[in-house]
């Protein structure tokens, strides 16, 4: 995994969660949506289809445990999954608990408007809230 | 499998390419993008991570023969996959090869613009362009 870099767009627009088996768990710093990213920590990676087999297997795993940790902190009227890299390159997995009542249903969260950042202690407690739901033999807190 | 229906708006906005050992395979009837669609053969599915584990990974080995059949039949400089299902609940994954002059780039195509349409011989050179370039082995062309 040696020369894995995040992207400074990445780095500037999602919080640190936790270390999965493959991927970095990420927050967005986006006040509208409860919205996870996983970058996998894999160096010049960029389509999830180049992945080897193996690491396509622990990213499964890992948007499993994603998806089940929004639940739990933030209710949901539906999930929503997506690998796009149009703009950033670095393979990453969008993983998204939607509402009926969320600023871009029921389109996708992807070019909706702008980021909305999230006032320090809100983006504090959300952090918290989702290491508190950590699976803590799945996910180390870094 | 049994009880499994396509929904009608999956049935009307796509047409069958193969079927896999999991889902249908469809091509999106909108001729701005090389689109397909994996529809699991599973009655009342919906959420991505409450497939079993099995089947999950028979659709993650989907997702990969997809996507490298739209590589081998469009030349593209990216792929996106996405599961969202905000409108359509029914679980489909998209699988798409997009291109710097497309006509949502860098934007997602869920929500960009209206679909347009493909004339029906238009829709049946990419049916035979996407058969010709099948995995004979993996994929059933019904």
């Amino acid at each position: 995994m040696s020369g894995f870099a995040l992207d400074p767009r990445l780095a500037l627009d999602t919080q640190f969660v936790a270390d999965g088996p493959l991927s970095q768990l990420r927050l967005m710093d986006d006040s509208r949506f409860a919205w996870l990213v996983l970058v996998p920590r894999v160096a010049d990676a960029s389509e999830l289809i180049d992945l080897g087999a193996d690491a396509q297997r622990l990213l499964l795993a890992e948007v499993n445990h994603a998806g089940n940790l929004l639940r739990a902190c933030f209710p949901c009227d539906k999930l929503n999954f997506g690998a796009l890299g149009n703009i950033v390159r670095q393979l990453h997995v969008h993983v998204l608990a939607r509402t009926r009542d969320d600023a871009a249903w029921p389109g996708p969260v992807w070019g909706a408007g702008s980021a909305q950042r999230m006032a320090a202690d809100a983006g504090a407690r959300r952090l918290q809230l989702l290491r508190e739901h950590l699976n803590a033999e799945f996910w180390r807190p870094g």
